[in-house]
This record gives structure tokens, C-alpha cells and sequence, in this order.
């Protein structure tokens, strides 16, 4: 039953063809989906400005490329992430106004213009070189969801004065996204230093007893910081995501 | 919203005191959750025949006390499991109709006769006498629940012949519940000699390598026989509560 | 020893030409497996209308062929499971009358028509298009083993009115199959909408700390739920064959 | 050094008492943690309305009672974190303003009026009873760091509706805190529920293979629902200190 | 049916009371476990001289006694392993003509004199002075078992030289046991120094990432030295019986 | 210093060319290595009829062929194990005289005939037909050490029939090797239905929760029947050279 | 066979009493043991100044005091590590020179003066007060050792201004222990500070995801900063024995 | 600001050019990381001899050239670890005067002579000849920084006299860095012989049951010889490192 279904009966109850009794029968076991859609576009309007995101591992080029179409038409922009190399360069051949993001391995197409929406800065910060395809992915992510972003990367802690070096950047940002594998020390140092949100992000980098990325995740989830959360491991999509659902919070 | 207030809603369009939009806008948001109650009750009905049930490890014995005198009054049988023995002495003490199966670590209060629901035997098997408590908890579940339950106790793979001399018995059942510690290879070998659905309950049974259960759990999983499922460590009322919806399946 | 040979020595005691003392020693240490053989049948005709099933991985094309082939002398329909694209294909050349069913990657030969054994509908249900191929491996094994068989894919949590939209479907089906990977919280919240049993099946679909899929197994064991009882990762066809077995049952 | 001998030693070199080489070579070797207090003291200005905490888990309630006084003497709030319920009397006992929350077994002295500078809710959400200690933790933290807490306990995944039937409550907040031990599933429901920051607390409720919370821990790392971060098993301080960074964050 | 009825059947048989095809029937279905006593019989013979065992942990003492009692009538040797202190003392209380081996929290009771069936020595080796309850359990369960048992305790790895010094024991032995905690490492020396089967038991002493025998246990597995096999943690039983059954197969 | 620098030593000794203290300096800083070769010689002496034996995995062909021309050289039988079919083969071209076991993935040299040094036969059985390359490897590394082998395979616990079918099989060994993979219970119902000491080898073999073999090594070090010892996952070899230490011992 | 003995068969061999035959057979087999307490004596000198060690836990008062006793008798320092309270009262009422260390759990009993054997200092680095236990077990073995120890505690990475504020200290130290519990992230920070051998100590301090002090132990292992080495979960002793070693060195 | 800057800045306050205030301002929110330049500087100095080092696993050979030519360029010698067959030989292509360690995996350029400035001899020790890659790596790294380096590799546990035979080599070493996989048990022997610092360095070497690593890791972890400390699964580097730090500390 949807919206014209639903002003029918109640029509049908206005003019008397159709029974009180009857009608609550029915409206007692409307099925709620049906009006749910009520709230899916109350949804939607609050979703505005937010990309349509597509997870590109384990899809193939034909799938993501009719996924992408279809996505394209609403009119968003549209976000694919966890691409091969190979994927993105076929999927660029095809959609000639994607941005391919090499070192966050991901394309973006933006039909509309990305209107700023977070109140402050989203600062992703990555302790590593090897974290940085993590990192950008995080990046990439917040900007087009529509916030202003900086990165600080390499910046581990093992040179801890890199980091601080870097401490006014650090009180600017409204929210931070920290990326690391290894140990994952890095959260908890910059969850010291600034009273801000901090999303801690582990990477699979490392190697023998960093159990690809079981270390590091460890390390997060008991920082000794407090206002560190964490999110799965090399997850830089579901940071940024987080981040900018915190950016934008009113 | 409840069912007095749709019915007003809509006998006020009948009438013309509210318009059709006016209805239509608030039926849309209609929370679902109110017109929902429609399939609780009928959920309800279904559901004649099955206890309450209360899990008793951790709660206080004046709170379980105070959750069985509620759940009595709506005049369904009750299930308690987890007991310690003081727990339970004490609720007896204070529910005389109640009856303490110590073996279990559980207490029944049975204020209206069991009905016999199920189709055919649940059969509750288990390998060593540690196994016991969990076995005696799916035994209880399944038999307040409206089922004809056997058992078969002490029959572990490493004294195959105890299982085998049974194996008439394996045939007449709908259901088995195989509860076993240790190496958890039981309900394999069961799984083996008949064509029924086993539910395989690994036990905490064990020490040293068994690490609490995980042992016999993992044996389970990877059982090389078909139709075996599982359900958690030591979760004899799990067990007795699914062997009770596939023997009640019609 | 078989029958034939019991009948003998029994006609030789029953003309005297073997005495009591002698016959009696021999049935004494006569090994049971050749009475077993007995059981053997009866377990043969209760089983009429079950695939012969074949698990296809690790097993060479030639392997496979000759089992096939033995198989299909008895006259049973054949499944053959976990077989990658090549092995699939080399198969349907040599079998023409072969089904592949790619998204399962299974193939089945269907020698005689597939006699609908059970008593109600098995219902496949699968959280992410990830998830498909273990689903409809179990929709496969349950469809060949006699079932109705209803499939429901893509309804994972995250967006829970798309489950809730087909409350009425999940209400019809006699046992129902859950397949999630991540998080696997799929057979909790349908768990809580029937009372049938719920078989979960945890997949190997995420990444970082999914683990492989034991992030969605412990998710499963862990069920708040009652009624779930669970398989090993990735296991659709354990799924399927304990569904058959659940809704046969009689 | 601080501000006051940096002072002297520049006015020295204005005066030509201490010669730019010298100088020069004392500010090399400053210490920069004692130029650093100026930071320090504007973080201090940032805390403004923080309460200082305390874990009480592991202290003598001697040495509790001693970190009291001293953190009191500062004229801030203080909240005592983790504490047994003798430990908490034997302090109210000393304390006569402090105030205990008994099932968040913390206690909170306000010897000032709690500001709020949150700015918007933040919604404590809790799967099951045995939860709550963790969800309370989280409600009170908080509380006391200045923010509108709004709590709906006892929603677990296994019944669904108990949840969607306050989903406009859900939409209100500014900033989730969701609980839940065993499979961990509410955060996902949740998450997919409402477009805000969801912040996911594992607890160690459960047995068998909740493995003290690693089910729950694994399953919200692997959460399908964008959104989701995740704090320590029982962290119910940690989540609501992160909310409310969060929430006051402009 | 025992051995009277089946004999009472073949005389129906000689007789002519009975059919040939009657009796074919029931002897068809004859349940294979009550022939089997005559392998349970041959079994028994084979078994002399080895003592009844009762694993004690878990049991009460009222269990224990009980079961003590049935087994001494039996005329059997009887072991009690796994036994408190106080446990121990209540038992042999009851049992005046018991042995308390303290140092193995063992009993034994020999109510016949210990037949040596071994053919050679059994030595039983311990790496460190916390072992020694369990080294104590395999030697006095090998002794039981009828073996010449040797016992050399305190030779761990890091003090190699105490175990070189007694090189020639090492080489008198028939089958050695060693016992050892922390890394685990004694038996892969003692394998490099003997061309003797090695049982290896790992034991939970330790601390920290000994994690309650794994590090040991896991050790004794990647065992560099060949001929090395390996029972659970902490299972001085077992490997005691394991090496009765090397020392005395024929 | 070998034997003969020592025999020069005492002579110069005897000669009063080197003086007693000198001497006596010497002999205190001997390495006793070189005396040790007398244990070396006598080491050797009993383990004539073993075979030298090569782990060939991650070694290069090379390699390979240059320690089997060196251990030939030494008049022993050569054994070559965890070869691929590359190997396997370019190895066989080089050394005419070597047998290519290809279920086994070794080669053996035989270039004396194995003189049977075993007092009864080792038995190896294997529960699935994927379990065969490691049972294989047992038992060519059991009859290249001389000892009588039989083996029976495929003898999985879900078909229990199978296995005691060959109860009589079962009684003629003096050791047993049991292989299986999955839940890994045969080792558990083989060792009660036989008085020998049982080898168990888990195995690889399965998927998913069978964690590359763990599900299996922990059923086998958790065996409800005593007298089973485990080794490492698909440690055939480490399995057949055990069985031959038993199997030979007097 | 010790040195006198040796002396003596060699002054036979110059006088001609015995024959060098005679005389090579006897040192052929002389046990290398016996001449092994050259290397022992020699290793007893360079041990000077060492403390004997006692591990307490688990031993009973009665036996730590006999070993006391005789360890004693040989003049040497003692210690004792791993007391609960009421063993180190009982132990320092029967010992009044013993010294009790209640914070490191130890107690010292100092017979002779520590002399000063380390060429520099060792520093001890704690992260927070709950890992102080650890640290001062570090510092006492490192005292009785004959060390200059410095210790520095509660500098965790939450606030990493402390730890920067004593930047000079750590540049003085010869070589650093640093011990954390939760993330274990200051090894790390500490030796990318300095440029001298840093012993990391996880210890067990935190709840939840730390596990015991895996996680602390996992980020040790990891670090981004060479030069970190560890050693076992709260194994303060070892870590002061390690830097003793490292400090002696010359 | 640099050290120029700050010199200006001050003469600016000599000449009155620049007012106290002003100066004072500037300077106390003075970024500290260009002040610790200082420390740097004076760090360098420290770090005299102390080569440049890549990780080149997971870096492409053009990223790896641009890398070293960068640090060449600053005049020290180049280190770059784990690399594979084809990037070496691609870099020594590059770079003419680059040595090719093919048995570490490594290649160095040393563009100035290696000074020995450790006091003794680092010794490196390796169990079996798989191990070898990590322990070169060990020898490679200390020897360009400035080390004295033997090697004394295939000496593991199962033939121990292969060790003990080499003891007065293990007695002259500074530093011990032993490596092995498998069981990783000869750390403990060698900690055991020597009173000197160990590093032990687990290798992923081993199958089945060591878990790439794990039972070494944790073998050494609970090393029963003091004076063990331990670096990560294959970190030949960075044990090669610590003992580097270890040999030089003065």
C-alpha cells in the first residue's frame, strides 16, 4: 500500500463506502514498510549532500560500472572504494568525469558541486608511509561528504617531535581521524593533546605479531586517552564516514 | 497510537470532522510500532504452550522472586535457569508449587498442566557425567515447552559400543539435542547413525587445552557429519528450545 | 558373512549338520557390520530422494567425473558443491544434462524428477549480495533434497525495514535459513520475528577484524535469540541439508 | 623556566646585563615543556565544566578518599568511576554531598552546578538488563560533563519493535551511546536507524562464546551500518566522555 | 540377548522348534552390543593389572567413595586423580589401607600387589619444581600400570648441564615422559638425545603469555626433535598411561 | 681434538714430553664434543636401518639434490618429504633408483633393502579421502624404518560402521597412526576400541571454523580416551617415526 | 671425576701406572659434566655480585624459608620476588635483616654490600601508577645487582608533556625498562627519544580488549622505534636482570 | 624559526629594536620542535656510524631509488632490508657500489668505511638453516653499525652437542642475538650458558601448530633463562639494532 492507496481508503471512509470498521481492519495490518517510505524521504532530505558509496573489492568492472549508472542518474555523487588499480583505470576509461584517487584507491565523480556542510576542519593524521592508502581513503571520504579537510602524515610516534611540532594544526580541527598499524600508539598521543573527538583507525601494516592489524587494533580500543573511538581495521572510509556525520552534527 | 485512537481517527473522517489530507498526514508518520501490537498478539497466540522463561545467573534472588510473581500473574508455566543452589532453595522456599531440578540448575512452576505439542521424541544425549547439568537444562526446556523428551546419558565416542547398543532408540527420535565436553565428537557419531536433525551442545567440560569450551565447540562446527548444527557453550536451554520449534514445526 | 551365509549355517543347524555349540561360537565373534548391512538398507529407503552429494574443492575434474559417474549408476540425482568457474564448466561438457547454478557454484544432475519430500517452505535469507553464493548453495542443497524453497536476499540489518517489509514471508516458512558476514546479526533480528527454528549461517565476507568470519560465527553463537542454532562458515550446504532434514521430519 | 624567568632573561638582553650569545644558547636548551604550560593552561580554560575522574577499580578506598580531597581542593566536580559497593558507602560515608549511582557504580561529588554546553542529546541505549551497569556509567559521565542524556534501556535486536517504536526518540539525539553484550548487534540496527554519530560499547555480558565480550567487541567492529565507532569492552566512561566531546564540540 | 538366549535359539533351531527363516530375523536385527560382550570379555583379559581410574576434580566426595567402593569390589587396583587436599584426606580417612601420593594429589589403592608387565623403564623427566604435580601423577599412574618407573625432576633447559650429567639414565629408559612448563622446551632436548619415544606434557605453569599452557604446549608441537608426541596441559595421567601402554605393547 | 690428538696427548704424557699439569690444563677446557663423538658412534649404531631423512619444503631442487648425493653417500636409504610434483619429479630424473610416492608427496631411495626391525605392524588409518597425503606420509616413513604397515582409510566417525567393520584390523597393531582432519574424533573412537598406544594426526583438511587444523589438534589433545598423543598438524612424518620408536623398543 | 682425580689418572699416565689405552678409554667416557665445573667455577666469578633469586609465588612460606636458609649459607645476597603481603610478614618476622619492598612485592635480604658493578645508570619508566608494582620489581633487581638505578613513573602517552618535561633524564640513562600496561604505547615514544637499549615490559593492567596484557604486549612487539626489546607479560624481575646484564657488559 | 631566526630575534632585543613583550610573546609560543633542533643536532653526533635504513617490502624500486639517492646524498652509509630477488638486483643495477646480501635480503652501500665503535663481539646464533634469512639480516645490520659480528648458524636444540661444542665462541660475545622458529626453545640454552645479554629473535619458520611464528614468539616470551629479551616474528633487523645499542652503550 503506498500514499495513493492510503488517500483512497481514507476517501472511501470519507464518503462512506467504506466502514470505520473495515478500514481500521485494514490499516491495523498495513503493513508498516508501506508507510515507512515517509520516513525513507525525510531520510534522503537530511542525506543531502551525501555521496552514493559503492564497496569496489570483490565486485566485478561490469557490476560496479551498472551500480555506478544507476546511482548516477539519482544525481548524487557517487564514491567507489577498495579499487584495484586495473578497476579504476577501466572505470575512468568509462566515466570520463571520475577522479581517479591513486593513493586512497578510489574514483569519485561529482556531478554537483560538494557544498561544505561540517562546521569545522576534519584533520586525518597517519603515523606511517605505508598507512597512507588508509589515510587518503579517510580523506577522500570526509571531502566529499562535504568537509573541510587537512592531513598531517608521518608522524609516528617512534619521532614523537613531528607531532608536536604540528600541535596548533592539531587544536584547529573539530574532529580527527588517526591512522596506524604497527603498534597504533599514535591515537593515544594525540587524544592527549587535543579535547576533540579522535577516530582511531588501525592499519593491516606491519608484519610477525602484528597479526595484520590485530596489534594496532588492540592498542586503540585500550588507549589510555580518553575520547578515542576506533573502527575496524584499515576501515578509512568508515572514519571519514564517522567524522563527518560528527562534523555535521547540529 | 492505539487501536481506540485509529478507530476515532477514522470515525472522524467518516463524519467529516477531519479531513482526508488532515488523516492522511498523520496515518503516514503513524508510528508502526502502535498498529504493531496487532502482530504481537497474534505472535502471542502462536506462542501458547512456551514458559516464561528467566535466566537466573546474576540477578539477585529478590529480583528473580519479583519477575516470577509478574510472569505468573499473566498464568504461563515459568522457566528458570542458571540457579545456584541457595538461589533456587530460596525461590522454592518462597514459590511452593515450584520444583527444583538440581541436576539442571533450574527451577519450574508449572500452574497449568503441560500440553504435549510437539510431534515426536526429543531425545537428549550426552557423553560424560560432567555433561550432565546441560543436558538435564535442554531435558527440562523441551519438556515444559510441550515435548516428549528421552535421554541417553553417559555414552561418550571413547566407549563407542554404550552408543551403538542404543541405536534403536537414536531411530525413534524427531530431534536430538548431543551434549558433549572435551573433544565434542558425539554428536558426529550421532549425526552418523541417523537421519534426524542433531543439535550438538559443546559443554565447558575439560581443562588444559579444552580452554572452557572451545575444544568441543570447534569439533562441532567442523563436524564431517550432515545436518548437525550448534549452539553456544554450555547452552543446554538454547538446545531444548530449538529441538522444541523443529519437533512443533507443522 | 551376509545373509546368505546365516541362512546357510542356520539350515546347518537346523539338519543337524552344525552343531548348537559350534554355530553359537561362531555367531559369537560373528562381526557385526555384516548384520549391520540390514541397518544399511532400512537407512537407504529412509533416505530415498536425497542427492548423492560430491564437495567438489580440492578434488581434481577427472576425480570428480569418475564419482559422477559412479553416482549416477544408482539412479540418485547428484550434487556436486564448492566447484570453481573451470572445474564447473568441464563438467556440463561431459554431463549435458548437468545444471550449473554459478551463483552457488554448485552443478546438479537431476536424473529423476525431484520429489517434494517436505512439509512446509524453507526460507534462505542473506544480509549482502556477498553473502549470495553461500545462500544459494543452500538453496540449491535444500531445492534437490525435495523442498520448497523461498530465497530473500540483500535484507541486512543496517536497513532493517527492508526486512520488516516482508515480516509476512519470514512468517510462512517452516525453518528458515539466515546467512551473514560481518558483524552476522541478521539471525538475531529474524530470530526474534518467527518462532521457527533459525539455522545461521556465518560467512567469510569482511575484512580487517571480521576475521575470516569469525566475528559473524561468535555473533551467531552468541544470539540473543532463541531458537538459532548455527553452522560453520561459509557452510550453505550443511545449512540446506539440516533444513531438509528440520522440515521432512515427521 | 617560566613565563616570569623567560621574562628576566629577555629584559636582561634588552638591558645588555646578558649577552645575545648567552641567551642564545640558554633558549636552545630550554625545555620546551615549561614554555608548554601556556598550552596547558588553555587547555585548562577548554575543560572548563569537566569533571575530574577517577577509576576506582584496584585503589584503596584510603587512597580514593586522598585523591578526592586533593581533586575537590581544585573546586571542580569529581567523578569516581568503577567502584564496589562497599567502597562507594564507606566513601559516602566520608563524603555527605557526594552522590552514589548505584547501578553506574560510580559516585559524583558537584560541589558546582552542572553547565550544560552540550548541544543537542545524547541518547544512552542499552540491549539488555544486564547491561545497564555499563549504559548507567556512560549516563552519568555524561551527565556530569554537561549534556541533555536521554536513556532507553532494555531494546535488544531479539525483539525489534521494543526499539522501533522509539524511533523518533532515536532521530532527536544529537549523539548515540549504544550497549550491548552477546552479539553485539543493537549498534547496526541502530546505526542504520538514524544519521548520526553512533558510538558502540561491547559489555562482557554473556557466556560460552561471548569469550568476555569479544563476540560483542567483534561484531560492532564489523558493523555494516556507516557511523559506528567503537570503544573498550564495559567502557561505559569512555563512550560517554567521547559523546560528550562530541556533542560539545563547535 | 546374552549368551543363553542365543544359545537357546540355535537349539529351537537343531531342534526344529524354530525356523531357519525366523531365526535368520532375529539374528539379523540382533543388537551387535550383546554379542559384543565376547570382545568386552577378551578385553577385559588383555586389561589385567590395570587399575581403575577415577578422574576426582568435579566430584564430591560422597561421588568418589560411592564409586570407589563398586570399583574395589571389582577386585581391581584403584587411582584417583586430581584430588584437593582436603578431598584427599576425607578419602583416605574412609579407605584406611589407601595411599596419599601428596606431592601428585593422587590416591591409589592397592588391594593386590602390582604385577611388573612393563618391558622396560618408564622415566619420567620434569624441567622445573612447579611441574612436579604433574610429573608426580604420570609416574604414580605408570606405576600403578604395572611399570619400573624412574624419575629425574629439576632439569630444565636453562641449567642444561644438569641434564647432560645424567645422559646415561636418559638412554636406560624405554620410553621417557617430560614434563615442563613456561617455554616448554625440555622435551625437544631430550628428543635430540634419545632414540626412545618421548611423551611431552605441557604443564600451565607460568605467567603472563604462557597463557596457562599454550606457550608450552605449542612448543612441544613444533617440536624440532623427531619421535616427540604430545598429550593436553597439564595431563601427567594420560601421558603416564600412554607410556604404560608404549612400555608394555608386545 | 679427536681420538687420536687425545691418544697423542696421553702419549706425550706417558713420555714425559707433556707434563701433567699441562696436560691436565688441556683436558679441563676439552671440548667434550669430541669426546662426545663415542655417544655420536654408539647413537649411530642403533640407528642403523633409519633412514636420512630431508624436509624438502622451501628448499630448491638444488639443494635438494646435493644433501641426497651427500646422505647416499653414506650407504643409508634416503627419504625425501613435503615435495611438489615439480620436485618430486625433477628429482626422480636426477636419481633413477628413487620411487616417487605421489600420495605422499615424498621420494625414497632405497639402496639397501629395509630390513624389518619393528616387533608388530603399525597401523595407519585416515578418516577422509583428503586426509590420505598425510597418512601416506606416515606410512612411507614407517616402512622405510623398518616396520610392517597396514593401512586403512576413510574411516571417518560420521560412518561408524566403516571402522568397526576393521575392529579385528584394529586389534593385530602394536601402534596406530589416526589422521583425520575437521572435528578430528577418529583418534577418540579408535583409542577405545583398542589397548595400544594411538598416535593422532591432525590434519589441514576443512574450512572455516576448522581454523587450518586448530578444531582438530584440540578434539585430539582433549580425547576422552587415554593412551592417544598428538602431533603437529599434518605431521605424518613426525607420526611414522614415532610409531617406529614404539614399535621397535625392547 | 673432578679436578683431583683427573690429576691423578694423568700422574699415573707419566708414572706408567696406567696405560694410555686405559687411560684413553677412561677420558672417552668421562663425563663431560665433571669437567664442566671449570666452566661453572669460572662462571661463578663472573656471576659476583649477583643476588640469588627466589620466585615466591605459588610456594609455601615453609619452603621459601628453607631455601632462604640455604642460599643464605653461601654468603650471598637473596631476593625474593612475586610476595603476597602475608608471606613477606612472615618471611621478614623470621629474617629481620630482610628488607620488604611492599610495592615491588619483593623482599632483599642484603648480608654484604651491594657493590656498584654497572658502568652507568639504569632508568625505570612507568606509564601509570598501576604499573608501579612492576616497575619497582624492576628497580629492586636492578639495586641488588649492583646498579645506579633512576626511576621515573607515571609518564603515560596520555600526557605526553610529562615525559617530554624529563627529556634529560632519559639522555643520561645507559639503558631505559620502560613498563605499560593498555596499549603499551611508551617504549615505543621512550625509544624514539634516545638512542640506548630500551626493555619493554608489558604488564596486565587494563580490563576488557587488554586481555591480560596482550594488547600492551602485541604493541611492544610492534614498535616503530628500534632498539625495543621485551620480555613476558609483568616480568618486572626479568627486565631488571636484562638491563643489569646490558649495564655490566664490557 | 631556526637557530638564526632566534639569534636575530634576540639581537633585535638587544638593540631595542624589538620589544621585551613582543619577544616574550613570540618566544612562548615558540614551536619547541625547531628549538629541539639542538637536541637533534647533538643526536646526530650521537648517531655517528649509524647507517640510513629502508624497509623496502611493500615499496616500489623507483620509490626505493628516490629514497636512497636522498640519503646518500647526506653522506652515510645505506641499508635497505627485505627485498625481494628482483628489486635487489634491480637497485645493485642502479647502484654500482651496492652489495648484495641475497641470503638477508638486504643490500647495503657503504660510500665511507664501517668504524667499529661496539666494544665487543655481537654474536649471532641460528637453530636451522631455514632461519638463516632473519639471522644474516641480524649480521648485516650490526656489521654496518659498527660491530664486530660471528655467526654461528644450524645449532638448534634437537642436537644440542652442536652447541655445546661451541661454548668458549658463546663465552666471548658482548651481545648474543639467537634466532629460531619452530619451538624457538634455544634461547633458553644459550641464555642459559652465557652470562650476557640475549635477544631472541622468533622466525615464521615451522608448520601446522607454530602459526607463522606464534609458538616461537611465545617460547621465548616465557624463556625460563634470565636475560632474554625478545624482538618481533623475523625482525632480524631489529635485533641486529638493539644489540648494536647494547655493544656500544658506554
Amino acid at each position: 500500500m503506498d500514499s495513493n492507496e492510503l488517500k483512497r481508503l481514507l476517501e472511501g471512509v470519507a464518503t462512506g463506502e467504506i466502514s470505520v470498521e473495515r478500514s481500521l481492519e485494514r490499516l491495523k495490518h498495513l503493513p508498516f514498510e508501506d508507510l515507512g517510505f515517509a520516513n525513507v524521504d525525510h531520510h534522503r532530505e537530511l542525506r543531502q549532500g551525501y555521496p552514493e558509496v559503492i564497496f569496489g573489492q570483490g565486485k566485478s568492472i561490469g557490476q560496479i560500472e551498472r551500480i555506478m549508472v544507476a546511482l548516477l542518474d539519482r544525481g548524487n555523487n557517487v564514491l567507489v572504494t577498495r579499487l584495484a588499480e586495473e578497476q579504476a583505470l577501466a572505470l575512468c576509461a568509462r566515466f570520463p568525469n571520475a577522479c581517479h584517487h591513486q593513493d586512497a584507491r578510489c574514483i569519485t565523480v561529482e556531478q554537483r558541486p560538494i557544498e561544505i556542510v561540517g562546521r569545522g576542519t576534519v584533520l586525518v593524521i597517519s603515523a606511517g608511509t605505508s598507512d597512507i592508502p588508509v589515510a587518503a581513503e579517510a580523506v577522500v571520504t570526509a571531502r566529499i561528504m562535504g568537509n573541510q579537510v587537512e592531513q598531517l602524515f608521518d608522524v609516528g610516534v617512534a619521532g614523537i617531535h613531528r607531532l608536536l611540532a604540528r600541535r596548533e594544526l592539531l587544536q584547529t580541527a573539530t574532529v580527527l581521524v588517526v591512522v596506524a598499524g604497527m603498534e597504533g600508539a599514535l591515537p593515544s598521543v594525540v587524544g592527549g593533546l587535543v579535547d576533540r573527538p579522535v577516530i582511531a583507525v588501525p592499519t593491516s601494516v606491519g608484519y610477525g605479531a602484528s597479526f595484520g592489524g590485530i596489534a594496532a587494533l588492540l592498542g586503540m580500543l585500550n588507549s589510555c586517552a580518553s575520547g578515542v573511538t576506533v573502527v575496524n581495521i584499515d576501515n578509512g572510509f568508515g572514519a571519514g564516514y564517522a567524522a563527518s556525520l560528527i562534523n555535521r552534527a547540529s
